[in-house]
């Protein structure tokens, strides 16, 4: 190894992650079959491969909004749901591009500090008097960007005070079905679903670059953000969306997602070994899948500066300021992906973050 | 005919439009080639599809920004801008979802009367004069909804204005290349390139569920607006932009358009043959190419009963009030979309009108 950049910065798959040949072979299927359909106009998607999602979540195809990214759904979401000056809460640390577009939309913005099993409840209850957001944005599995996930107690006591106080919970779970290890925690969709939106995408378990994401919510909601994202931009992207719906109904993503868990869990291992054995010192979060682990580094260190430092070293890393709408309280955190790079590249890594300590 | 519904409501293209067989061929060809780029995240889309955009127009793809639909570019303009209170200009009537756009903004916006030439130029100098916008929006060629081409005179009056009072000019050309008769304006871009923000798309001269646009400007403001949109969606969907991108590069657009022309050129025919036999009292546009014919009724007509009457007869019509900024002054108006109907159609559904009226 020792030698080559060693990239920490980003959440983004290998490239050996893509099954190419089976969807080359799913899109000229779709297409030769339904071309009238996912070469014209939509509203809200390519309706196969919403009943398909909404038998997922045991919900009909009106509860499914599917679009060109989560992310772009959560913007819809926030652009239809939050005035400027009321509140929103996340995660502190959350997934920065979350915070962005909360803080585009005017909202005030308030983090509820994150414990290893979901969000300190005292603090959550203490905000929730003082005002009751208009949303809660949280990642309850393998957490962007800790890696952690909000245990099923803390779950229910999050849906049960937006039953209370009448906000959303938006519930995003990208990686969900990325678990190496354990037991899958219920969904927060499942236990409340009158109060939760719910948004996935196929970035991770299948391909970023086809940006297809998904909302699954109570079916008044789904129909505003359908109205809404008509007029943003009419439909989304049609002939991907007949790819990835051919795909998924060929039975196919349980064993893309088995491959993949196959790539990952020796990583994840990897990066834990490593954290051990080269930096006793820092706290890190010890996550059951997903593509994060996260380290809080000892007082007195400076991320600012260690980055800049390391860049020097071929070691790229993410100021972990930018997860936190409080952004010193970042000044120690460093989110660690270990998704992308082999086990021998994670421990150089590694290596080369406690040379810098 | 007789029987059977008629649809004058959008522009949407027939689907014996589509060159399936190619584009099947073309998305397979390129993920084999590119899948490691084509699955993966993006920021400002494919950069050999920008590259191939960028020759057409004689700028590098620094200054090409690729999207999910111009409409959406369109919106990523408006937010990065526009701010509330700000003036856009508009010609009135104009295209009904960007102006939901320039309303969704908090723009004042202000309608300048459209004429068979481009606007009333003495309505646009008064309201500069007023207070200069921040941007005007324009269809010079082949507007929608009227299908008036922009003259020479007036494109080079507007950009005069634009560079004199420092506003923008956005430009949106998606029917530009379906001329079925006459001879091409230079586009305001090439007349001012420092002040004109093209958009175009493939949506009408390829396939509409590809949701392909792009935006062509300033490499400053490509720059920025394409920072915000990695904050918005992290990048657009690339699989079809590598369809796309092949496409072209085999040379095969122009044929495909050239095709469309044939398709197209008789339906516009039939639709000036029919309302002049069947509708001599109402004053018409003839456009040179596009997708529309617009008609002012006689005086006393009102589009929205109208409309309603309509639908009985299985004529659907959308009511000319939404293309105008203020909504009164579409009383008597209806835009005419012709691609997607046969000539007995055009004729049978212009006999219908008629008889209503």
């Amino acid at each position: 190894m020792a030698a080559g950049i060693i990239n920490f910065t980003r959440g983004v798959p290998p490239v050996n992650a893509f099954p190419v040949g089976d969807l080359i072979e799913c899109v000229e299927v779709a297409l030769k079959r339904d071309s009238d359909t996912l070469l014209q106009y939509s509203h809200a998607g390519y309706v196969p491969l919403r009943e398909w999602l909404g038998k997922q979540y045991e919900v009909g195809p009106g509860q499914v909004l599917t679009g060109n990214s989560s992310l772009e759904l959560f913007s819809f979401l926030v652009e239809n749901l939050v005035s400027p000056g009321e509140r929103a809460f996340v995660e502190s640390p959350s997934y920065d591009r979350a915070i962005t577009a909360l803080r585009r939309s005017g909202a005030e913005l308030v983090g509820i500090p994150l414990e290893t099993d979901g969000v300190n409840l005292n603090a959550l209850e203490d905000q929730v008097k003082e005002g009751a957001p208009t949303l809660m944005y949280v990642i309850a599995d393998f957490q962007n960007p800790m890696g952690v996930t909000t245990s099923l107690e803390k779950r229910k006591r999050l849906v049960a005070l937006a039953e209370e106080y009448c906000f959303w919970i938006v519930e995003d779970a990208p990686y969900r079905r990325l678990r190496y290890w354990g037991q899958d925690v219920p969904t927060m969709r499942s236990l409340a679903p009158e109060r939760v939106l719910h948004l996935s995408s196929f970035s991770k378990v299948l391909s970023p670059g086809v940006r297809l994401g998904y909302a699954v919510g109570p079916a008044d909601v789904i129909t505003k953000l359908t109205r809404w994202a008509v007029d943003w931009y009419i439909g989304p992207v049609l002939p991907t969306q007949g790819m990835v719906y051919e795909y998924c109904h060929r039975g196919l993503l349980d064993g893309n997602i088995e491959r993949l868990k196959q790539i990952y869990r020796p990583r994840l291992e990897a990066m834990l070994t490593a954290l051990d054995d080269h930096m006793p010192e820092a706290t890190q979060t010890r996550p059951e899948g997903g593509f994060f682990v996260s380290v809080m580094l000892p007082e007195g260190s400076d991320v600012t500066t260690l980055t800049a430092r390391a860049r020097e070293m071929g070691l790229l890393l993410t100021d972990g300021r930018s997860f936190f709408p409080n952004p010193d309280e970042g000044n120690r955190f460093l989110r660690l992906p270990f998704c992308s790079l082999t086990p021998a590249e994670i421990e150089e890594g590694i290596l080369r973050l406690a040379g810098l300590l």
